[in-house]
């Protein structure tokens, strides 16, 4: 069901200064910029050289945002990890069926147009986990 | 440099029950257990479909070591986050000229065989990050 990791995501304080370091110490290029206004974060998508898997930086919009919260009390750090999935309709189905709550029930728009979803930490030990479908990808 | 994720490192307090979840939830399988007294865990690798990023779940040996420390303070999750390489000694060298410490100055054995090291969060966001060249993979 999980093809691979997707990406993690990093809480930072300033999009800038995180893009800033990445780019330099590991030479990662930015491949997307967005606002996701319904998450509340400005983020940055860098691809590693194989690119297939990113690491996405996340500043909050504002301090009463999941980002900004997780920031508030854990500082700057892994917010999450995201793994690719062929079809993320049919995985929450299968996923809610085994008894983890879903943040979603149903998709919504994530990065770089993927679909997306976000699975409940307090039934995977502790980790924010996200399914990740990207644009184009319909399993077969 | 990075070559795509390679893992994420989960901190759990019963490695049984952790790959018992992550089996069950998401169907992954174990493809490696080891005992590393020297990172003071024992550990599996759990691997996705595409095979080439895994789940690392670790459980710590005692209190009084990194990933003991980590649960005290923060409890279960993302732990680290490990990217391939092509050759860890030459991204050592790289990235610590660009001013990041490096925890470990020289690779050390890591999960199935890789040669890893560790970088220091506090230059990276608060992000414990790990490089990863697998066995058998070399720069050319």
């Amino acid at each position: 069901m999980l093809l691979r990791i997707d990406h993690v995501g990093i809480a930072c304080r300033s999009l800038e200064e995180a893009i800033e370091r990445y780019s330099s110490v590991f030479g990662l290029a930015v491949v997307s910029r967005e606002r996701n206004s319904e998450q509340g974060v400005r983020e940055a998508m860098l691809a590693t050289s194989g690119e297939s898997s990113y690491v996405q930086l996340l500043e909050p919009l504002g301090d009463d945002t999941p980002v900004g919260r997780f920031l508030a009390r854990r500082g700057e750090g892994i917010h999450h990890v995201g793994y690719a999935v062929a079809d993320v309709v049919s995985a929450l189905e299968t996923i809610g069926g085994r008894g983890v709550r879903l943040i979603d029930r149903r998709p919504r728009h994530g990065s770089m147009g993927a679909s997306i979803a976000f699975l409940h930490p307090a039934d995977l030990g502790g980790v924010l986990t996200e399914l990740v479908q990207p644009r184009g990808v319909h399993e077969t």
